[in-house]
């Protein structure tokens, strides 16, 4: 039986509440979600009104437009979602038990929270999820959904967990529905250079064991992510520049639907031009459309040959000078990242690597194919290197070296978390600008993070215009938690300025549905409400995410 | 003028329908419409039911379904769509000659063919559209599309005219937009590797047009293509293997919805994970959800050499072994094609090249990059070939031979037009298949082909798993015709049943609707069709291609 007493909440969320100010919610009123509430669906209750000063951002209200457009959401002048009250919550949690093993659906507390809260998250709410499901397969993925379709039980995917906009938090609480048992290879082609994998399939993993088959899944975000949570963000990582993003890297999608119907977006040719692209609309919906329970992933030859080279610069501007000519010399450089000075001296206070890093501007290449090509795009990259004032290229000796290396890039936001002082939190986002614009930002960006005089660190994938900025805060002083949101929105704002985007790679998740309302603008938004309401005409799908409800 | 009663409608129609015989409308009912019904529906017209028992093929009538599943299209029990009657179709006309001035409306019969008929389309219609508007801008566009939005006439785009599957047919009769004025690059950004081009611009001569900045846009369709079709069915060409397909080369679309509302899917990133791929999905949808006003396409770098090298081989299927080991080497051909020895033949009465080649299974290989990596990747694909018992690689000896190779390959089609006997058509299709499937599709389907006794040819992008099939066949002979149809769509069941696809790069349109319900099933044409009637709830955007109507 659930039940959740407010002060048991509280001592659970107490390092929520102690973070003070709820977060950049369009509608403060969700913050005050407590489940002993009824369940009952947070604004029939008086506290909400208590706190809907807070944030004093604007309304970005779908539907606040007089025309007579169909494409006013169909449904903003009618119904509001109702989710389900607290017996009809427990009524789901039975049902779904009887049907799928008691095991099967969690109301255990430790798994509520690991479930909605992230501390790696830009923002956290007090709302967590009221039941975690366990699924072993698709079939039982489409049961969970059936139930919760009839209870109007909002339901949040969980994969890796590793997401930064609190993209799998539960703001109207719900069943998160975690795929760890869904975490196979089904079926490897390799003379189709494609893969079967569940949602829970980590990439490293992937990759590793599919190694005898001299290829490879050439997506690369954060160390722990999995599938299902990158076909979510329609993530990337350092191989972008070459290999490009998950949306070039999936040939099909099965997907369960708000009421349990289950499709799938295509067979398995390398291409298709048959109808919509049903795939990559479900890449990058953040599980507001439905649930993706397998996916057949393209695969791609692993290189012959791998170099990776460590560069300084005197500035970020050289840097990225020298990246431009890169990209506009055309050399398949296979990576090409940019690390500022504190960036580095977090390498070197982590300790990963054995060597220690001056802490300057540096960039991270990689180079593969095959021998000669690879020789020759050293030789090509370093002489424009050397016309933009670099210090030596040191060369990673071999594989064991690359790989430490790399993995020093690849761990940086990590690193930046391991050396969190007591109450301190790290605050990482990211957003993309044309490339030509990317010195620009960055430059601008870091000052002004020099100006917070907070530890602050850039990096990025310099030839995609995309780039990361984390900056560590203590999280017990509104004062300085405030400062550094308005430091973040002030980025974002400026990418737009500059024709960018929110995000590159993240996600918006809860964190940036402002931004993406900015910079898309209120018909291009209620496009995307148009399509959410046609597949999940009851709003249950990650409710919350992306957009905000019909109210 | 011929008008049926409803009530005997349905009369008629009841045993048909009970019998599960009535089509999905792709071919037989569009048959019988005659312009001369005043541009009505064909649904009043009481001769489409004397067709209707023809085809003998299963119904695919969505909606019949007995769930309560809300993804049965939403709009199934309610609203068929219903268009402009003569006279309201009159009133547009009228009112966009006012607010665009008269010649902005044709009514003339040469035109109306030419927007509704194409000799190159597997398919052609008796109905025509009836008038044609040439917008000048993206407000204009706006200002067709509220008229018609208001009136209900059909819109039907139209840029280059060499889709295939009747894309730009109007079975509904309605209003062509073709965006010949709207041919303009307006804004190369070469830093930033995009540049905005109008829907009318043609690939090869925005490629003239930029090549001093040192890119390149490398999707390389049909010759005559523009960026407006190119979006439409999400398109691709001999660079594929390279370079990927029109999916991966945009980075956002200004589209007219069906109500006139203009917006834009994203800003000018190089990547994004802001909310809801749309560009994505505009991209392949046929006109079917918008006019697409402005694209801003992504650039790459020429490379610095080019080679391209023709060898022959004994059989497909000895060509297919290679092409499968040079994919699986990771080898970065730019290009790779197979001809038969009837396409080749072709080649040679055409006399589009100096040369004559040999009539046998031949591979034209297309080479680029650094010299360096050219010179390498030569090295390996000529070892390969020999090893699968290749003749010799006969390279281009210059640029200008070069180009002549290429374009021979990419004149295919036209060279079989040119060669066609008075009143011969030519059947022209392709699929695509997993990799390692297409020496199979291949084998079976030519057999297939030369049992027929006709002229027949196969080429394919044998890097994508994607090759054409183009027949030659007596137009006037129905039975010639049907023999033509049934290997056709058996050569498209192959592929389904290899988990293929009906289409890789020509679209759906009229021609191949019932394929695509076979290929995706009825469940995922519902989400279609869900996401259309969201986004164009009067059925007014290219309505009858890719779907069905509303009943």
């Amino acid at each position: 039986m659930f039940r959740l007493p407010v002060a048991r909440l509280r001592q659970l969320a107490s390092p929520l509440l102690r973070r003070g100010v709820l977060r950049t919610q369009t509608h403060a009123a969700e913050q005050t979600i407590k489940p002993t509430n009824g369940g009952k669906p947070f604004w029939t209750s008086g506290r909400v009104l208590l706190f809907t000063g807070l944030s004093g951002s604007a309304t970005y209200l779908y539907g606040v437009n007089d025309s007579n457009s169909p494409f006013q959401f169909p449904w903003h002048k009618s119904t509001k979602p109702h989710y389900a009250s607290k017996s009809d919550m427990e009524k789901a949690i039975d049902e779904l038990r009887y049907v799928l093993g008691s095991d099967a659906i969690s109301t255990d507390d430790e798994d509520l929270l690991m479930h909605g809260y992230s501390e790696w998250s830009s923002i956290n709410i007090d709302q967590l999820p009221v039941a975690v499901a366990y699924p072993k397969s698709t079939e039982e993925v489409s049961q969970i959904a059936k139930v919760c379709h009839k209870y109007k039980v909002p339901m949040i995917p969980y994969s890796g967990g590793s997401s930064l906009e609190a993209n799998f938090s539960a703001p109207y609480g719900g069943m998160s529905i975690d795929f760890s048992f869904m975490d196979q290879i089904l079926s490897l082609h390799a003379d189709d250079m494609d893969v079967i994998v569940q949602p829970s399939v980590p990439w490293m993993s992937l990759n590793e064991q599919i190694k005898d088959s001299g290829l490879f899944f050439p997506v690369d975000p954060g160390p722990s992510a999995r599938i299902g949570g990158m076909v979510g963000t329609s993530c990337s990582g350092t191989n972008a520049v070459r290999y490009g993003t998950m949306k070039d890297w999936v040939v099909n999608l099965t997907v369960v639907l708000a009421d349990g119907t289950i499709i799938k977006t295509r067979r398995r040719p390398r291409k298709s031009s048959a109808g919509y692209n049903l795939t990559n609309l479900f890449i990058g919906s953040e599980g507001t459309l439905g649930l993706v329970t397998e996916i057949t992933l393209k695969l791609t030859v692993i290189p012959q040959e791998t170099s990776v080279a460590v560069v300084t610069f005197p500035t970020i501007r050289d840097a990225a000078a020298a990246a431009a000519k890169v990209m506009r010399a055309g050399i398949p450089v296979a990576a090409m990242e940019i690390m500022d000075e504190v960036q580095m001296a977090v390498i070197n206070k982590a300790g990963s690597t054995a060597k220690k890093w001056k802490e300057v501007p540096t960039m991270f290449f990689k180079f593969s194919g095959t021998k000669a090509g690879v020789q020759e795009n050293v030789k090509l990259v370093k002489s424009i290197a050397r016309a933009h004032k670099s210090g030596d290229f040191e060369f990673a000796i071999d594989a064991d070296e690359q790989k430490t290396l790399w993995s020093a890039r690849k761990e940086s936001l990590w690193s930046m978390l391991a050396l969190r002082k007591e109450g301190h939190e790290v605050w990482s986002t990211d957003v993309a600008v044309p490339l030509s614009r990317l010195p620009d930002i960055i430059e601008v960006s870091k000052k002004e993070m020099d100006d917070l005089g907070l530890f602050a660190s850039i990096l990025g994938h310099i030839g995609d215009g995309n780039f990361h900025e984390s900056i560590m805060y203590n999280s017990k002083d509104p004062k300085e938690r405030a400062a550094v949101e308005k430091c973040i929105k002030d980025m974002v704002d400026r990418a737009l300025e500059m024709e960018g985007t929110c995000t590159g790679e993240h996600g918006v998740g809860l964190g940036k549905k402002d931004s993406l309302m900015k910079e898309l603008g209120v018909d291009t938004i209620n496009v995307m409400k148009n399509i959410k309401g046609a597949l999940d005409p009851y709003w249950l799908m990650n409710p919350g995410k992306i957009m905000d409800l019909p109210a």
